[in-house]
Parts: C-alpha cells; structure tokens; sequence
C-alpha cells in the first residue's frame, strides 16, 4: 500500500534519497515530459545507485502526489531502516562532547525535519522521538529536513522516560526547556555530553519526562509581549547553544 | 473577491486577531455546530469588538478554506494597515537598544510568520520585507506567526538596499548573515542598534544587499555534513544573538 507518507517527491529531495540512501529507495518513477539535463542526472544516478525506474505519465505522479508539487520525480520508500538506541550508544566516541535532541510529544512532521535538520547543522549525533502513530522517516521530514534525516541517525524509542534514564547511565546530563524555569539558557553552560530535550508548543514537556531531567532551562523572550517560541526554533537555539560550546 | 490569502482561520489565529486587531477583521464567519462554550466566547468577542458576524453551515466554511482546517471559524480580512517605514523610524526609541529584521528575498509566507513570531519573542522592533508578489498580511503570516503579525509592526518596503541605506542613516548597523564571511556570530558582538539582514537560503543575500551590509557574519555550521540551516532559523539565531546581549 503506498500512501502520501511512503512517498520522497521533488528535484532537489528525490537526489538527496539517491544519493544519501539509496537503500531506501524502492523505486524510482519519473514524468515523461522531464527534460534533459535533469532527465540525465537522475537517470544516471538511479544506474549508478541499481535502482529500478520507470517513465511515466504525469498524470500518475500527480495522482500518487495527492495534489503536492512533485517536479516529474517521486520515489517510492521502503520501509524505513531505523537505529537502534543501543546499537548507538554502543557506537558512540565517548571521548568527545556530544548532543542528542530527545523530542518529546513532537510529532509533527514538519517539526520533526526541522530539528532534524538544525541538529545535523550544530554536530548533534542523534535525533530521539517515541513512536506513535507516526510514519516515520517519511517524505514530508526528509523535504523539510533538506535531507538530513537521511544522514544524521534519527532514533524511534517506545518510552521517552526510559530512554532519558539510559542516556543518563551513558553519560549524559538531560537538560529540558521549559518556559517555567528560573535558570536562563544564556547564563548557564550545557554540559558536555547534553541530552536537549523539547517538548511540544503550549503543552511544553509532559511532567514524568521534565521530573526525569537534571535541569531545567528557559529561553528567555520578551515579558511584555504573548509571543512563545515556535518548537523547532526553541530546539535550533538549544543545539546552536551547545554547539557554539563545543563544536565550532 | 476572497481567496485564500485573505482569510483567517482556525479558533487560536480568528481570537488572537479579534482580541489584538479588531480592524482588520471584515467579517467573521462562525458554523452553526460550533458549540459552547467556544461559542459564547467567539461571540461575546465580536461583540465587544463591534464586528459582524454570521452563523453559517460548516460546508460554506470548508469551501471557502479550500479544504484547510478552520474549526468552525473563519474571518474574512480587510486590507492590511501596513506601518509605513518614516513612521516607525520618527516614533522608535533612540535611547535603547533596537533590532530590526530585514527579509531579502524571503517571500514564503510561512517563513514570514516564522521569523514575525522569533522577532516579537526576543523583542525585535519590527520586520521589514520588500513588496513583490506577496500579499501580505495574510491568514497563513499569522498563523504560523501565532498571531504575532498583528502586534509586531511589519513593514513593507519596495527596494530593501535603500532600506538599509535609511536604517544606516538613523543610526542602525546593518549586519547580514552570510555563509561565505569568515566572522562567526559567535565571536562578535551585534551592535546595540543592528539591522539583521537574512536573505532566501541557498541564494543567500543578493550581492547589491550584500555589499551594503556594514558587517557579514556567519553562523558556523558543521563542516563535514551537507547541511544547512532554514532561513527562519538562520533568523532566529540571530535575533536571540541580540536579545541576549540586550534585552533580557
């Protein structure tokens, strides 16, 4: 069954997949009326990469697209191949600094890709979400992450609790944004080995998970106005706080 | 004529609008199975805010969002009250610091609600973008401003490099973030009155806007990766940059 969420459409996504992770390319279909020389690129790189393609009516693709832009090019996905959190923590250097991004009720699709791609951006070594009822990773994260959710390991887990007590036996210190803190991010310093974990907007981080955090921090923002942070910004200003620390 | 770009929709964007910009509400459209006390709530609102409204069946609703989510309200828009540049400048504050966005290039309209919203949490005094295609402000600005469109001034500009040329004559350094300078962010300290200039990502600033930066500054990413940072991002770091230094 091949729904919207199976799907990787677009020029610039479509060459990301090809050339990132070919594996998950099931199968690749291109509109008969794309042109050289993108018609060139893609086919060569589908050759070089062994993956089967087929040329076919636009129409199909703007059926398969359910109305969404799709450029002349979709691909189909296999399942998604998703890392498990022991094989990285197993795998990780423990001699360098490292950041996780632990989401927390972020479910949303383009909020996903987005902190997936500010993470790759600030050296994060890893992306954690619980599994609901999203599909994951699907086309809607890898367009909105620009790709990075092919390259950067995304990690699903079952309970958020539990994974932020086993991070904390490897090492490292869970650090949760809440708005209700005291302590401003811009005067303390994230620890070397950082789990950031963020909740979703409004709701902010459920209490189990914000009791299992070593500390809490608030970004600051203005007090006169009824502005709040969107949660992927929230996330991006967390990881560029670390990242300004110990990666640049 | 209504068209999309001229309504507002969903429960959170139509009271946030009611409550901090009556004016630009024409006319709001509730359906009839809205129930209280939602409804109670919508109608007092309109009341107090002298606005007219009318019950109608949740199809008229659905066809005039084109199939976008509206919970049972909408508000159709007047023409926006645009703030007008040499207004905002004669009324700005010179004895504190400021900050000011510019947009080049950026015309989507959910990175325009991103980056109003970052700019009004870290206490920017206005956004500034050039006039093309866009209308603006429009339902999709504000909500994914979360209403912040409509309490912070946005100002419409028709040429951005001599915009930058009248922010520098009244006092403003204009300091553009820029991939290929050499100067971190992380190293410099933004000017007590700065104009941040963010352009589209991948095209960057135009070299004309560019050229009439004071300072570039890059906001260091990764170096192995291919990755890349979303222009609303880019923004936000920025602005949060400044209201560090500044505002909190």
């Amino acid at each position: 069954m091949t729904n919207e969420e199976e799907i990787c459409r677009g020029r610039k996504p479509v060459l990301d997949l090809l050339t990132n992770n070919p594996s998950r390319c099931a199968k690749l279909l291109i509109a008969n009326n794309v042109r050289p020389p993108f018609l060139d690129e893609i086919v060569d790189l589908a050759r070089s990469k062994k993956i089967t393609y087929q040329l076919v009516a636009p129409e199909a693709l703007d059926k398969l697209s359910g109305g969404e832009k799709h450029q002349g090019v979709i691909c189909k996905l296999t399942q998604a191949k998703m890392i498990d959190l022991e094989d990285f923590l197993r795998n990780l250097d423990t001699n360098i600094p490292s950041l996780v991004v632990v989401l927390d009720h972020i479910e949303d699709p383009h909020n996903l890709g987005a902190v997936i791609r500010s993470a790759e951006a600030g050296g994060a070594s890893a992306v954690i979400y619980a599994k609901r009822r999203s599909a994951f990773p699907n086309g809607t994260v890898i367009k909105t992450s620009a790709g990075a959710s092919l390259r950067l390991p995304v990690i699903q887990v079952v309970n958020i609790s539990k994974t932020i007590e086993r991070l904390k036996e490897c090492g490292f210190w869970a650090v949760g944004l809440s708005e209700k803190s005291e302590s401003s991010m811009w005067n303390e310093k994230l620890p070397e080995r950082t789990a950031l974990v963020v909740g979703a907007e409004g709701a902010g981080l459920s209490r189990l998970v914000s009791e299992k955090c070593d500390m809490l921090m608030k970004i600051p923002i203005v007090k006169d106005g009824t502005g709040s942070l969107n949660a992927s910004v929230a996330a991006a200003l967390g990881i560029f706080e670390w990242s300004r620390t110990y990666r640049i």
